[in-house]
C-alpha cells in the first residue's frame, strides 16, 4: 500500500514505525502494531490518569525547539500526576501536524519525549496522529498509580491546614514576559544569566515527580500550578469550600524574579498570577510539617510555607494575600487565562 | 475570580461544570473536581486503551451538528475498544473550541455525549479543555477492559483462519460522496431513503461493542475498519505476516451501496477502500467459525465471510482481490488517506 502525503514528510506509519515505535517499550503497547494498549495497575494500586492539550500559539510559541516542546508537553502531565501522589506509569499521544511540519521536527520532538521517558522511567502506550490546519498540537493522555484510596486530591483540603509549594513562583510567568518583549531584559537590568534562567522556565517546567510519595504520606490535598497560583489556591479553596490566606513575602521567588520585582513591583503580580509554574501547591497539616518538609528535602526539592487555611467566610473573597502585614489586591491586569 | 472569555460563551470553569460535570458520574472523577481521575479495571481484568483525534475540516464537517459530532467522536473510540474484545469503562475528553463555538454548541455537544453514555453505560472520566484558532478539535481517549490475557490483537492473524466483517462495507465512504456531490444521488437515481441512509451512516457510525464478547471467545485477531476495509487488513496482514485473499462478491452491502454500485461499477472501490465503516474485521479459525457467527448472532449483529489468510507470499501484495473469481485491481482513486 502506498502511502501519499500532502508534505514532504513521510507519511503516518512510516513515521510512527521509524520514530514512535522505538518509544513503545512495554509489552501492553506492542510496538504500536496495534490500535489499543494493554495494561494494568500494578496489585494494590489503582490508576490515575490526566490529560493536557497543548497548542502551538497558546501554550507554546510555534518556533519552540521540538525538543523542548516535547519535554514541556509530556512534563505538565507528569506535572498533574506528581501532585495527585501517583507515580508515573506511561502515556498515550495525540498529535496534530499541519503541513508545514518536518520529519526532521518529529525526530526532535522523539527525542525530546525520549529524555522524559529515561529520567522518569515511563513509555509510550500509544497513540493517534492527524493532519491538522494549524499545528503542532499536542494531546497527551498520562498514567500514573497511586496505592489505593491514597490518592491526594485538590477537593479535599481542610481549616487549619498550613499551604505549601514546591521551589520557586513565577519564574515562567515572568520569562513568558520576556519572551514577549526582547527589550525588557535590558530595559531592567538583567543580567544574561537572570534572563535565560526565566526563559527557560517558560519553556522546560521540571515536573516535581520526586514529591509523589511525601504528598501521599503527608498531604490532606494538592494540586500543580498551572494557571497561577492565585487561580490554582482558588480551585483548591472553592473545591474544598475553606478560605486562604498568603503571605506574599513567604512566596519563594528566584534571584531573577526578585530582580525585577525589585525594579517593578508590578511584577509581583505577574508571579503569583500569571501561570506555568508547575510547582505543586499543598495543604498539610501543622502536625505533619516537619515531616513534610523533611520529605520533600530528602527527595531533593525545596518548599516553603506561604499561608493556611480557615473555615470559610460566608461573604468575601476565596483568598487573603498580604505583603508584609499589609492587605495586597490584585488589579488584574494579569493572570486571567483567555479561553 | 472573574473569568474573562474571547467569546460570547461562559469561560472554562463554567462550562465545566454546566455541561460536563453531569456527565461524570463516577466516583473517581469526583465531579471533575480535581485535575485527574482515578480508577481501576476490575478483578481479573486489565485495560485497554485507545486514543482517536477529530478535527473538523478532516474528520467532521465543521457545519455538522454537534449532537451527532459527539456521538461520532465517542462512538469511534468505542469501536477500536470493541474490536479489541473489551468492554467500555469510561473516557476523558480533551476539547479545543475556537472563538465562534457558542454554548449552544457545547450543550448540544454534551447532549450527544450523554446519550452514548447511557447507551453503553460508561460516563466521563475527565479532560481538558482548550482555546484552539480552527475547531471544534476532540481528542478522545477511551478506557475499556478485558479479562486478563483476553485482548484481540491487530497483529495475530495467522494463516488457515477465515476473514469476517460486521454489518455492511462501505456505506459511510459512499455516504461521503453524496456529501460533497449534492446532485450525485438524483444523478443515480438513488431513493430519498437511500440516499439519507448513507448519509448517516458517514455521519454516525455505530460501534460493535455488542461483538467483544464473541471476539474475545472465537477470534485470533481483530481491528475496526476506520481507513478502508482493504487499507486496514493490509495493516492486519503486515503486522501478523499472512496473505489475505477476499472475494468481493461475500463484501456486505447495503441496499443503497448496492444501488450506487449498480449504477457506477467505479463505486465499490470506494465501497472496500474509502473507510470510517467502524464494522469489525475478524480473523476466525474455521473450527470456531459457526460458533463465532452464531455468538454475533445472538448479539443482535449479522456478519459476513469475506476470505481468507494464508502464508505469505515471498513478493507480491499483502491482499489478493477478486470479484466473480476475476482478479480484481485497485485503481487507486480512493481510499488513500491524506495525511
Amino acid at each position: 500500500m502506498n502511502e501519499r502525503t500532502a508534505s514532504s514528510r513521510p507519511g503516518e506509519f512510516s513515521l510512527i514505525e521509524r520514530y514512535f515505535a522505538p518509544l513503545a517499550t512495554s509489552a501492553g503497547a506492542v510496538h504500536l502494531q496495534d490500535d489499543a494498549a494493554v495494561f494494568a495497575p500494578d496489585t494494590g494500586c489503582e490508576l490515575v490518569v490526566t490529560k493536557d492539550m497543548l497548542m502551538a500559539g497558546v501554550h507554546f510559541f510555534e518556533n519552540d525547539p521540538p525538543f523542548e516542546i516535547a519535554q514541556k508537553a509530556l512534563g505538565v502531565n507528569l506535572s498533574d500526576l506528581a501532585a495527585k501522589g501517583a507515580e508515573p506509569k506511561g502515556y498515550l499521544l495525540g498529535l496534530g501536524l499541519s503541513k508545514d511540519i518536518s520529519e526532521e521536527w518529529v525526530a526532535e520532538f522523539c527525542r525530546g519525549l525520549k529524555l522524559v521517558q529515561d529520567q522518569f522511567q515511563i513509555d509510550l502506550l500509544g497513540g493517534d496522529t492527524i493532519s491538522c490546519p494549524q499545528g503542532p498540537l499536542l494531546s497527551i493522555t498520562a498514567f500514573g498509580q497511586v496505592p489505593t484510596g491514597q490518592v491526594v486530591r485538590r477537593n479535599e483540603a481542610v481549616a487549619g491546614a498550613l499551604l505549601y509549594v514546591t521551589g520557586t513562583i513565577g519564574d515562567a510567568a515572568l520569562g513568558l514576559k520576556l519572551r514577549l518583549d526582547e527589550a525588557l531584559a535590558d530595559k531592567l537590568e538583567l543580567s544574561a544569566e537572570q534572563r535565560d534562567f526565566l526563559l527557560n522556565r517558560y519553556l522546560l517546567p521540571q515536573p516535581r515527580v520526586g514529591a509523589a510519595q511525601a504528598l501521599r504520606d503527608y498531604a490532606v490535598a494538592a494540586m500543580d500550578v498551572s494557571d497561577g497560583l492565585v487561580a490554582d489556591l482558588g480551585h483548591m479553596c472553592r473545591t474544598s469550600q475553606v478560605h486562604a490566606s498568603v503571605q506574599l513575602e513567604s512566596v519563594p521567588l528566584s534571584d531573577a524574579a526578585s530582580a525585577m520585582i525589585a525594579k517593578d513591583a508590578a511584577f509581583r503580580e505577574t508571579a503569583i498570577a500569571g501561570g506555568d509554574d508547575y510547582e505543586i501547591l499543598a495543604a498539610v497539616m501543622p502536625e505533619n510539617a516537619g515531616a513534610f518538609e523533611k520529605a520533600l528535602q530528602t527527595a531533593g526539592l525545596s518548599c516553603s510555607r506561604i499561608g493556611e487555611l480557615h473555615e470559610p467566610e460566608a461573604t468575601g473573597p476565596a483568598i487573603s494575600l498580604s505583603l508584609n502585614g499589609e492587605a495586597y489586591c490584585l488589579l488584574g491586569a494579569d493572570g486571567f487565562k483567555h479561553f
